[in-house]
């Protein structure tokens, strides 16, 4: 199968989260898409996402590195459903590097201009 | 929080898989919906779907049950996230019932006609 062009949508976004390029990453949702902050807390529209952002990058001591694999997407009414793995790394307090996974969920649609953008981005899956 | 309408479409829905009312079932999902049957194995549009139905209905020998709870819904770009848990019984081969648990993803849209209807159902949530 063809890999799907969500994937190069999600990895283009990855490589600006890892270069801290805002204004890349704003790139990849639409304008009134939604971010899962965390479980309970979102950030609605691309303003308070790029504000979360901000927040998580300093969070992460400006160290933030992900890494996604194992994708699957599944295409329905007009949308397509991205289920994947999520590898995050960052340095913590100390010099050692501190990790997680995590099992994201991103729902996506197709622009006016033909490129996929994201409508939801839960990179908590099913734990929320 | 309100109880968003969604969560009361899938409760319908529910009613209708556990007295087999195929009709009503399928008035949960839009004409050109994906519904994952097993990992790897989709039904795509109405069609397919309510052939699946029956071929899930025959294989828990029309006993199945399911009932759903713990619901979080996430709202962006014109379409609303379900997550939740699903617990499904059946009729065994003897007369022991059989249960399963699973974490589902659902995708739903408002339609012209202002009744929310799924995209994408994915009970098999992050397990793909």
């Amino acid at each position: 199968m063809d890999k799907h062009e969500v994937i190069d949508a999600i990895e283009l976004a990855d490589q600006a989260i890892n270069r801290r390029d805002m204004a890349a990453l704003m790139d990849f949702y639409e304008e009134d898409a939604t971010l899962v902050i965390e479980p309970g807390r979102c950030a609605y529209g691309k303003e308070q996402i790029a504000q979360a952002f901000g927040a998580i990058f300093e969070y992460f001591n400006q160290s933030l590195s992900v890494s996604q694999r194992d994708f699957h997407v599944i295409e329905g009414g007009g949308v397509a459903l991205v289920v994947c793995k999520l590898s995050l790394s960052a340095q913590g307090m100390d010099t050692s590097r501190v990790s997680m996974e995590r099992k994201p969920t991103y729902i996506f649609r197709k622009s006016m201009d033909g490129k996929w953008r994201c409508l939801i981005d839960n990179s908590y899956g099913v734990d929320l």
